[in-house]
């Protein structure tokens, strides 16, 4: 199997949409069970053993030659965000069943299982959770979860239901810690630095320090033509300030990243001032006492404007991952494999959270980066060459056989 | 018929809603036909002869004793603001509903017919149009509205149809200038003065010249991981620093509101930079030139932002309404009303947008404020006494008891 293949079957996944003429898939839709039937079927043509897991998770097993060796974990998520790519996920799953495809056309086996892994929600965008699919692998899913609700006030709880997942058993999708190698990972890099380098791949260094919150501005709700402005507690005024003091803390330290990509409106008429904002910030830095000390600076915002427009502001964090390097030894694996198609290695830091953040408690983690043009990721617009893909194939098959038997910590 | 009857009537209201729990009564929804519903049939047991126009207004006629005579409308609307209060627009309807049923008790009929009116909309908030109910009546219904969409994709024709009404029949909705006598309308102030004063009722000088738009910001939606802060055009962004221009252009001039009211992000991930953000902007003030002097200013701002952030930024104006005075005669009539019952006349213009604003196209008109606690509304917390609507019934009778013949322009 080659690289045509992984690339004519990331376009045959955006079918599986919520919303026609985009890519939209996110956790526990139809779109998502629609897309995980399909590769689930690409992997029993392949001679895969496949199964669920509580949450939902695809994954795929093909056997290994020694009996009861821990299993190389690989493959990537296949939800996606609102309007987003083709490869921002699908890439990973899809090249690393290729890789097994063409071990088994050989007939040939490895001495460890490889479990190539489809997990049903990275991006979380539905329930603002992080890493939900693999965060059940590893035994990180917090209960907690199940009782938020999306936008449309559907409970993860029932909306697993609807989808055929079991919240209750969520805690049985946890892997023995002794029974995985490790997690290797191809991915899109979702930033411009191996375009500009020419490269096709990088090697990751590791995650980036991440902090999401949800904040909760309340002020009064009012008659728009009848309120003087002096005697306005406008929330979304209030939460404009605090999106701008977002970017500023974003712009006032080199490598920060800061976002604001959600905002909502109550009552939300167009002659009411509005009594209630909604919005969410997602906060980034390699480093975990840099980003400390971005937030630390929103907070001191947050402080300033609730007192000067007399609102209430109501912070709940709703993830905070600290930085994760990648394994040292996995990634010579994958250097070597790389300069063994006598390529430069490229290593560089991960801008984007990624499996791998929940995964590194379970096992040894390292991840692959493809290049994408433009960096252009979360859009319609992702874009990847056929012949890069062709290269990641060849480095993963010898990156998947030189895995060290100690690859386990 | 006397207060107490009308502030029953105004509690019985309540269940027709969207939303239960709070009063939602937004344009062509099954709440507002039940509350249209219930209207009638107080009409009707009062001996009103009730139709149903175009757009789903609903017009009760008590018949006078001159044949051809042009009538008096009075009134006001059902509709209601999202999580709005009880008594902004159905108080008007009521209590010139109860001043009939006085009437009616004593057998007693005056020169014109009063048609009592229960508009369907002037709010607003589902389509974005400005007094679509009277608008009708008044022939300024705009065709083009019919093809607006509200937040969940249907089109105004389409709620129209549902709702039983007849959108290509909304010219014949409007009335002959020679069949109109006045409008004249009680309201709920919406604001503090009358309370300051310690007075249970104002007159209406007039309504203020008031501008709505949309506002659409484009950027580029991209990953909040990997897209470094300078590389960024950020619509949410953009649109935070608008909304503190609208609302600075409200503080830097005396006697301007300027509100937005409602704003909404897409793609809406979490982990998603904005590519475009929407919202609204309501900005009003009783002088015409002082308005445009306001949006003037905001402009700047416009093209300001879309220059120093690269996005682009594209207006729309919703409506834009001049500034109504109040007819002098009628005001006369009012006051004499007032002072009738040994009040002191306030004289008071109009922070918010009524009926009368499309009205006065067709009739002279007149309005009547009545005190509200702490001048709350478009809120659950709006609150009236029964003893002033005591009087606001004696005031209305006593005005409608003595419209000079000349009353029409």
């Amino acid at each position: 199997m080659n690289a045509a293949t992984v690339m004519a079957r990331c376009a045959a996944l955006d079918v599986h949409t919520e919303v026609p003429g985009t890519i939209t898939r996110r956790y526990a839709t139809p779109a998502l069970a629609g897309a995980l039937r399909e590769v689930e079927g690409w992997m029993r043509e392949a001679g895969l053993e496949t199964r669920r897991d509580a949450v939902g998770n695809l994954v795929g097993r093909y056997a290994g030659t020694v009996a009861g060796a821990p299993a190389l974990l690989t493959g990537s998520h296949l939800d996606s965000v609102p309007d987003g790519g083709r490869y921002d996920g699908p890439l990973g799953v899809l090249s690393a069943l290729s890789v097994v495809e063409r071990l088994a056309a050989r007939g040939e086996r490895l001495a460890f299982p490889i479990d190539v892994c489809a997990f049903a929600d990275e991006e979380s965008v539905r329930y603002g959770t992080t890493y939900l699919g693999s965060s059940a692998l590893a035994g990180r899913f917090d209960a907690e979860w199940l009782e938020r609700r999306d936008q449309d006030g559907v409970a993860l709880r029932d909306a697993m239901t609807a989808f055929g997942a079991d919240a209750d058993g969520v805690a049985e999708a946890a892997l023995a810690p002794r029974s995985v190698l490790a997690w290797i990972e191809l991915h899109i890099e979702q930033g411009p630095r191996l375009e500009r380098a020419d490269v096709p791949l990088g090697v990751v260094t590791g995650i980036q320090a991440q902090e999401r919150r949800r904040i909760i501005v309340t002020g009064t709700a009012g008659h728009a033509g009848t309120t003087p402005m002096d005697g306005r507690r406008d929330a979304l005024a209030a939460a404009a300030e605090l999106v701008l003091a977002v970017e500023r803390a974003g712009r006032d330290t080199n490598g920060i990243v800061a976002t604001v990509g959600t905002l909502s409106v109550e009552p939300g008429g167009i002659n009411v001032i509005p009594g209630r904002a909604t919005f969410t910030i997602d906060v980034r830095h390699p480093d975990d006492d840099t980003l400390a000390a971005a937030l630390t600076e929103f907070d001191a915002a947050v402080t300033r404007v609730a007192g000067e427009r007399r609102v209430e502001v109501l912070q709940t964090v709703l993830s905070a991952d600290r930085a994760v390097p990648c394994d040292e030894g996995l990634r010579a694996v994958l250097a070597a494999a790389v300069r063994a198609r006598s390529l430069p290695v490229i290593d560089l830091a991960s801008g984007a959270g990624h499996d791998a953040a929940a995964l590194h408690r379970l096992c040894p983690v390292a991840m692959l980066f493809l290049r994408c043009a433009g960096g252009v990721s979360h859009n319609p617009a992702e874009s990847i060459e056929e012949c890069d893909v062709a290269v990641a194939l060849d480095v993963l098959e010898h990156a998947f056989r030189n895995l060290p038997p100690g690859a386990r910590r």
